[in-house]
Parts: structure tokens; sequence; C-alpha cells
């Protein structure tokens, strides 16, 4: 289980007073970038030298509590399943001992030039993650 | 059934030169927006004159088909089941006759002065949409 | 002069209260892809076809009153100035009479794949907008 | 003058393959937020508790050069005046050496309930940066 900290600014509120839904959204996607990135891999590298991106197939995200600007969160991320093409992760919001959402997230690895899906280059398999 | 179009733009978009997910989901609620706008109810108003707002819950998408930049496409939105304090919402995102995304909706009327649980406002329960 | 509705939407606002500023800078852009695409011409097909891309270069934008949730928005666009690789537009943001704010804003025609500077295909050229 | 560091990710990208140049007028805005906080105020908490907000009034951003996904950016921020009710801030995007973008920023202190100008409050004005 890896975490990445995430500060709730203006641009994730909404007039409601409180983080708006979809911007947990994008707080998983950052925390899913900085779990490859603890393995040394960057997407945009990637994507450049391997034409390969992932791209999100399903995602269910519950929402507990509510967040606020100012808000010193911490995104949990695990990788719970993986096949030869699509990555499982299961993935929560927190605010100190407080869950404000939980989430399970696929992802598949895809060809950029073909948008077909595509297997998970080699190099990224041999990482510690996909043994867990 | 409602209908809502949603042009994609540069915003939408991200650096694998596709339709970003976490745009559909601003996109879901948009169309859940003017979904309530047929009826002659404005999000804003219920707001600020009965201190009520509808706080996603649960969120559920499938991405089946990736958008690209300057697509036209529609949200189709319906509601598939309501409670006392809580609607949910069938929808599903259209490019012509291909489908990008589905996805499945529960919010929850929310007093905004208590962030808590609140009973959807019976002027808003007369609908047609309720009895659907 | 060109017009462009926007809608203010739960992701556009903030937990202020009102439309947050940069969201207007989002619409601007919308507004300048409508101004393109009323001469027939979509930015997606002119990346695709001919390796071009219009980068903001310069955007200035005065804001002068608040914008809400749900207010239905009209976007004025007029290109104010034209070079060889480069447009200027002025641009604003009403509400019904009264204005929310003003803009200038200048892009930049530029190789996607060099992502230098580059002329305006003479195609885009000829449309009216570039005699005005 | 203080740094703020951000990280590109895909929610901050377009089609275009590069930094959306709305992301940046985002970032700037994290930066002030940040800035702030080093004096120990924090923006939820000057909204809740003296119903002040600072509201942006004037924005120019010039973009020169473009950013990426996965680029490690710092932003750097300083007040370069200060009025009753406004602060005026210098600030640019920096990746190394390279500079992406300079803006320079007025925001206006207000009062949230009125929308209206109001004083910045004593205990803010006191904080050494105002001295600068």
């Amino acid at each position: 289980m890896r975490t990445c900290p995430v500060r709730v600014y203006y641009e994730d509120t909404d007039a409601g007073g409180v983080l708006y839904h979809a911007a947990i959204v994008r707080y998983l996607d950052r925390a899913r970038a900085e779990w490859l990135r603890e393995d040394g891999i960057s997407l945009e590298q990637v994507a450049r030298e391997q034409k390969r991106a992932f791209a999100v197939r399903e995602i269910r995200v519950r929402y507990l509590n509510p967040g606020h600007l100012d808000d010193a969160l911490v995104v949990r991320t695990e990788l719970s399943d993986s096949g030869p093409a699509s990555l499982d992760f299961a993935q929560s919001v927190w605010r100190d001992e407080e869950c404000l959402a939980t989430a399970e997230v696929r992802v598949a690895c895809i060809d950029t030039e073909t948008e077909r899906p595509a297997a998970i280059p080699e190099q990224m398999r041999q990482g510690a993650k996909f043994d867990g």
C-alpha cells in the first residue's frame, strides 16, 4: 500500500462549500501515477518510448464524508489484481483517521497509436508491485 | 429518459490524445443538473431557498470507447430509483450510435448547513419524474 | 463578433460560492473553438491533418462581477488582430446586460510535432474572419 | 519570494500533448494559497471565521515554453504591491532553469456575504510579507 498526499484548493471545491466529487476522481488518478513513479515508472516516458498508456476502464467510488477547502488528504493505493493487459487498484482518500471515499479502479494498458488493448511492458511487470 | 448535448473541448482532453476519464464524470453531473432543470428546478435556487443540495454518494462508470477533441456527445439520463432522501440515476454517454460510457450514480439530498441527509423537498417530489 | 452560450455548473464554482476564476479561462477557450467552428474549422481536424494547433501565448482577464451556479452566460469573441502566425482575440463574458469579465488573448499557430511557431494554414486564412 | 512545487498530471494536459494553459492558472492559485499558508493563514479559516475571501480581479499570464506530462514544476510567488483591500502578486512557473510562464495577479479582499470589497484583516496585514 502506497500513499500520496493531496491538498484541497479552491479549484477542487464547489459552490456547495465542499470538495467536488469529480476532484476526487482526479486525486485517485494522481495517486496511481505516483504509485507507478515509486517504481521508477514515468507515464510520460512509457507513452513516448513504448507507445503505451493506461486507460481507465471502470471506476467505482463511494463517497463517505465531505472534504473541505484546505484539507490535507492522503490517498492510499494498492494493487488488488493484475492481468496481462490490466491492473486493478483499491484506493481510498483519508483526512487523518476519517475516510472520505473508497474506490475500485480498473485500468487497461493500451497502444496509444491504435487505442487498442496491449500487453503491459515486461519492464513494468518486473516491479515488485506485481508480485504483491 | 432525457438527453443533454456536450461538446469535447481541449479542457476535457489529456496528453493521451483522448477525452480524460474524469471529464466524463463532470459531463454526467451537468446532465443531471439539466435533467432537473427540465422540471423547472434550479440547483442554485434549491441551495439558496431551501438549503438543500444533492451530494454524490456513489458513482460507477464503465468506459467503453474513447472520446476525442471536438466530439459532439449526448448524455442520456434517467431516474432508475428514488427514496425519501436519495435518487438513483442511470446515465450513458454517446457519440451518434456509439456508447462511450455507462454510469450508475446515487445522489443524496443533504442539508447544506449541517451537511447531513435530508428529505427531498416536496415540490421536487411532485415532478413527473418521480412517478416514472 | 460571435457569441457562445455557457452554463455555470457545480464543476465551475468554488467554495466561495461563486464562479471560479480559472473556469472563465476555460470558457474563453471554448468560445474561441466555437468561433473557428463557425467557419467550418475543427481544431481536431487541423491537428490531425495539418499538424497545427493554436497555443495560448498571452492571456489577460479582468474580472468585473461574480458569476454564480446556474448562470446562463454568453461569451462574446472577436478577432482584434492577426499576423502570419498569430491571432489576437478580444473576448468578454456576459450575464444578460452585465459584464462579468473582459479578456485579451493572443494565440500562436504551432507545429504540433516541433512545438514551434508555424504559419496559419492558408485555408484558414481565407475565412472572412481574417478580413474583418 | 516563496516557492511551491507542482507536478503535471494527466488532468493538467490536453490533446495537444502539452500542459493546458488554464491548468497554469490553477497552479498560480495553489501557489498563492501556499504563500499565505507559510504565514499560518488558512483560506478556509479566513472564510469561516472572518467572512473574507480573496477574489481574483485581474490576471495576466505570458506563456513562454510548453509544459509536459510528469514535469516537476516550481511556482515562484512574491508580493509586488499591496493596498488596504488588495494584493498584487508577481508569479512565474519553472522547470529547472526554464521559465514556462510569468504572471501578474491582482486579488481583492471581499466580504463573502456581500461579495463587496473589504479591508484585509489586520492579523493578516501584520505578517512579514506586507512589510517586504
